[in-house]
């Protein structure tokens, strides 16, 4: 079937089930940014791969929202499937309902699928359907019919993490969260999300690509824990230690007829991490909030930064490698996008513990290091020359922790204009990291110091500035994130999050440099607690690009610091080739 | 009766009433910040005159919930009072009611006057209390059977003012204001605050002390409009006006009635800004949002802005005046407090359209200053001497504009570390001033750019960075802030906002500067649309408190750049004696 035939074959279901539109979200029954293939509806329907993007359908229109990350991209794979590139002007917003309120007729009816939606979004979607007049059904999948190979649940096996990695035990995590739930004067809490059921049960696995999690529902009452997952996953060892530490387990697919049965307990959930459709099962009683262990699993404990240093160091070793081999292939092999990336995940995988990638790597040489998310293909992977920038964005999963770095390099000649933005992006990456700050800051106001130096030249970039990053979970983690949306969660000692300001010229190259940063006490004062960034990840930072006029001595004399540590860190395991060639790129500017 | 005899009788009717908790929050059925004497209630239970506060009263205890800006007057005000301070750790949440949750026994019934809380507060009220067993009742006036000397609604008159002053007529705003009720699919628009009132109808009075509006309710349908008012307020003719751009007025003791016989359309307003009692009449009719005034009012037309420019050059002649009075009679005679504010509003009310103050006159000299809110009264009031910091902030409300100024002068002999002090407050000032920014920007992200140069040096303040102002209106209006808090409001071209760091030490001295400034476009660039300030405030900035070497060029750049301006724009206006005087206070440094 084509994308025209299915698009055809999903107007002829909505016609006969009287539907006038039907959205189609990109998620899964637990809200993942990332989703196993059975839920890549999208991709299925449209071609559109894109992590972020959604479709509405009426007889007369269907459309993709996405936002300006893969405007490019969504241009490209939509040509011939029937669909045209709506561009979001709010990231997330959910702009196509306001636009089928506006277009479709009082009376008329939409519809979408609830357990691919998070009940905050359904919130948003049907305010202003049905504000106009407009039906909305909330459990209806017209792919089910359509889809004939569609592929089934992922069975790859699970496994528990020992405590001397993540420093607590789930019988702690558990004690921790039921006293949240007693606050919340809540008799259960349900949890869909699946980083933060991996986090509490101590438990990881791969049923997520770059994912280290595990498809599963918990529910937690005052005194029992039921973990929802396919049992062939977790080994009987596996499912003695749960049980010891309270967990009994019930089959998956059992979730929704086991919720329904549930009567009586005020139910603890968040929203925004929850389907519609359990969601809507557990109402009227419900008590919406973050989930506790979102706020637990975002402050590492000493056991895990301990651990998150040592794996730095590995992930340092392996990006030193890397790009030292780089720079002595680029002119003497045929190096390609792709091709730099496969190498870039064997470097890592000499590491141990290294267990796969955090993320795809994102290798943007030159106007393609000017999509943020660009992801070779074999189609659009080309070839490095050495001359112009290139820019690479990956990370790994490790047993003990999670990295996501971005680097620029410059691969021979470069401009002025290249240099004067990088030495800009560089400087705001300064002013965040080294960024001093009360108790209760905001990631909102940490973004702002960091692209002040970019604002200041009439440059910024279209992406947040940083997100938190799980232990040994996922690269994207919430609650904290320093963008300049309104999220009101405030940095906490112990949270780790990226610092990655950027600039992007299209056509022409993109600039991005990305650092890990654990966040840390740093002063009392008669104003109050006051913290600091202490930075993680250890990789050198090209200076090659630098235009040194553009920087104050506090930035020359934090990148000369960081240099230091850097290459006082990596050198202990390097061989002595790899020693001097470190110690080149990390002289002081 | 004593406040001890008051919260007996208030406490005997709550047995009677079968009531375990009590609470008085500040505020009236319009949910002011400032309010008409007749609803200054916390004040007649418990003494306590500050803005902001709340008695929660239970059998056995009674205290006021307040925050930081009050701990010192709450401490004085309250002794012997009956009543206990409690420290807010959030400004503004309703931390009483968790305190009541956690207190009282399920079953237990806590009350207030549904007229007093908005709609949004009340909810944030209930809901530990309901999850906690509580029963809420929201229409109960305890205070009416006791207070038998309440004062009476305010009878002042009201009037209207001419286009040529605001720059639009009420026709005008209502069809602006209709196209946002059929965007949210509203038939109807009720508005309860004043300040959006008066600028809708392009009415002022004076039923608030130091807010020009008038105590009225208004119902906007897309066919009508009604006024509910006191109808002896206004003039046959200006009811005639009102009539001839579509407003009808009705007896403003009529709303309650009149809302509940209303149905079938749903209804726009705002939950923070209609009181609970009002809101439950509509309920479920209800779109909540903003209001659209409030938003439309933020952004100040051309005749606005030029307006506003005049008054400055109007209050910074009074201001000019007045310091250069201060400087000389410091020493010679007697001045306090309370006496210097007094001539300063005399200063001003020498100048044409002076209608009175917009704010009451905070003066605190060396200890007092530490407190941002301090008023001096006839007990407090100390007098001047010729050495230390004293702090004016001030405003007046003019027929074209309103004007908020803070600044602090030295007497005399200063210390290094109040010269350091300032200077970094200063800096905050200067660097907020410069800001460049994007399309889109928040208040949150500005607040960060002006605390930078205190938070580097372990320094902070406890209040907000800035506040919107209206046009001859509330001194404090929204939706824009400059604070930490999330206020998701993009800070838009012709907004005026207040920009005032500080600095606070307490039993010694405080330190605030603050200018007004106006957004405008600044620059578009291939990476957006950029924009910045406008000072309007026009007034010098004391140089003798600069510690130079703590300044980088381009702040003293800024410096003296607005120095030259508040010289070149005030000295037309001054005679040679004050134009000679301020030629010296605004030297380049």
């Amino acid at each position: 079937m084509t994308y025209i035939d299915k698009l055809a074959a999903i107007r002829s279901l909505m016609e006969q089930a009287h539907i006038d539109a039907y959205i189609i979200p990109s998620s899964d029954p637990h809200i993942s940014e990332y989703l196993p293939d059975r839920y890549k509806c999208i991709a299925w329907a449209s071609g559109f791969t894109g992590s972020a993007g959604t479709l509405a359908i009426t007889l007369s229109f269907a459309g993709l929202w996405t936002d300006s990350r893969y405007f490019v991209q969504a241009r490209e794979q939509l040509a011939d499937s029937g669909y045209e590139l709506v561009k979001l002007k709010v990231q997330h917003a959910a702009e196509y309902a306001d636009w089928l309120a506006a277009n479709l007729p009082p009376g008329a009816t939409v519809a979408f699928d609830g357990w691919l939606m998070s009940a905050s979004l359904a919130a948003s979607v049907r305010k202003p359907l049905l504000a106009a007049g407009i039906t909305v059904l909330e459990d209806i999948d017209l792919l089910a019919p359509l889809w004939s190979d569609r592929p089934s649940l992922p069975e790859n096996p699970a496994y528990l993490v020992e405590e001397a990695v993540t420093g607590e035990s789930t019988a702690s995590k558990l004690g921790r969260l039921r006293a949240e739930m007693r606050r919340h004067h809540a008799g259960a809490h349900f949890i869909s999300s699946l980083d933060d059921i991996a986090w509490l049960l101590n438990m990881r696995g791969s049923d997520v690509i770059c994912n280290p999690v595990v498809l599963a529902f918990a529910l937690v009452t005052n005194d029992s824990a039921l973990l929802f997952i396919d049992q062939t996953k977790l080994s009987g060892h596996d499912r003695a230690s749960l049980r010891a530490s309270g967990v009994e387990t019930a089959d998956y697919a059992q979730v929704g007829a086991h919720l329904a049965g549930l009567s009586g307990k005020t139910f603890l959930l968040d929203p925004r991490r929850t389907c519609s459709r359990l969601y809507n099962t557990l109402l009227p009683y419900v008590q919406e909030d973050l989930n506790p262990t979102t706020r637990f699993k975002a402050v590492k404990n000493e056991v895990e930064v301990a651990h998150i240093r040592e794996t730095m160091v590995k992930d340092g070793i392996a990006l030193t490698r890397f790009f030292k081999w780089l720079e002595e292939a680029i002119g003497n092999e045929t190096i390609t996008e792709l091709s730099l990336a496969e190498r870039l995940r064997r470097f890592r995988a000499e590491q141990a513990g290294f267990v796969g990638e955090s993320f795809d790597t994102i290798a943007g040489y030159r106007a393609h290091g000017a999509l943020p998310h660009y992801k070779a293909t074999e189609a659009s992977s080309i070839e490095l020359r050495p001359e112009g920038l290139l820019l690479v964005d990956s990370g790994g999963q490790y047993r003990t922790g999670t990295t996501d770095i971005t680097r620029v390099v410059s691969l021979g000649h470069t401009t002025a204009e290249e240099r004067t933005d990088y030495t800009l992006v560089l400087k705001g990456m300064i002013e965040g990291s080294m960024a001093v700050f009360p108790e209760g800051t905001r990631g909102y106001q940490l973004d702002a110091l960091t692209r002040k130096p970019l604002w200041d030249e009439l440059r910024n970039y279209g992406h947040g500035t940083g997100h938190g990053v799980g232990f040994f979970l996922n690269v994207h983690e919430g609650p904290q994130v320093f963008n300049a949306a309104a999220v009101d969660v405030p940095i906490e000692p112990g949270m780790v999050t990226s610092i990655e300001p950027g600039l992007y010229r299209e056509g022409a190259y993109g600039i991005r440099i990305e650092n890990l940063v654990l966040s840390i006490p740093y002063a009392d004062s008669l104003f109050g607690t006051f913290r600091a960034f202490e930075t993680l990840t250890l990789c050198y930072i090209d200076t090659q690009l630098v235009d040194r006029s553009l920087l104050e001595t506090k930035h020359i004399k934090w990148l000369n610091d960081y240099h230091a540590m850097v290459y006082g860190r990596l050198t202990p395991h390097l061989v002595e080739e790899e020693r001097q060639w470190l110690l080149e790129k990390t002289t002081a500017i």
